[in-house]
């Protein structure tokens, strides 16, 4: 599916799709929501992840927990179509814009599984976080039962 | 700077701000620019790093293939001024929100990183890739010399 890694030049700025997976064989997915644009989470594919995903138009990835390969919405329903991929200028990042079917793509219940704010905490004290775009599309418990699959 | 990790519920709702460190010592960074939303790049920190972006409020990286600290800016003067920092649910992946100086965060000269789109082969043939929004808003030459810095 995947071309070899060439030169710099041809990596950056050629059209052979030749994605760097890293040590474990697994590669960084940036997944945000079509229409708003906003980031809903961010996941690893392995090469038979990324395969399923371009066949299949939906959202494969491999969880590293779990050492498994899982579609997104197995378990919640809450699958991604994906509308289009991109690759970063050397080719070690994916990023895929998607309709979110369900309230959200977190397995807490949210949207986005990025619901908190890092706040800064001035000199020498520590950086704390602050809830902001938290509420609960749905309730993990009752979508997964547990422990929460995706 | 951040507090030990502590259980699952801990790390997913609490408000102490835990970032996983990857064994490497790196946590990677989503970068998308104030106002439109767009993901620019995906960037790593190591603890200095994600320190020096708190207290600055400009991001600083680690730059993996040259193994040391890297202020984004530091040879181009496209700096980023952080306007929000998030986390997401197991505090393995940061989210900034940036205003970036100068006409793009890619060092290829783009606007974004992600200007390529990855598109399906059909059954048994490879994806490829297709520019999208791949205009150049400096010329990497003149602005980095070689070989590029950031």
């Amino acid at each position: 599916m995947a071309a070899p890694r060439g030169t710099a030049a041809e990596i950056e700025e050629g059209l052979s799709f030749a994605p760097k997976f890293d040590a474990a064989g697994l590669i960084a997915c940036v997944v945000t929501a079509a229409g708003t644009g906003e980031v809903l989470m961010v996941a690893h594919m392995n090469a038979e992840a990324l395969a399923r995903t371009l066949e299949s138009g939906e959202a494969w990835y491999y969880s590293r927990s779990r050492q498994a390969l899982w579609k997104k919405g197995e378990t919640s329903g809450h699958v991604q179509r994906v509308l289009e991929m991109r690759v970063d200028c050397d080719q070690d990042v994916l990023l895929i814009k998607v309709e979110q079917a369900g309230p959200g793509a977190c397995h807490t219940g949210r949207r986005t599984c990025f619901y908190r704010a890092v706040v800064p905490g001035g000199p020498g004290a520590p950086a704390a976080l602050e809830f902001r775009d938290a509420a609960r599309g749905f309730d993990p418990a009752r979508v997964y039962g547990r422990p929460p699959a995706d």
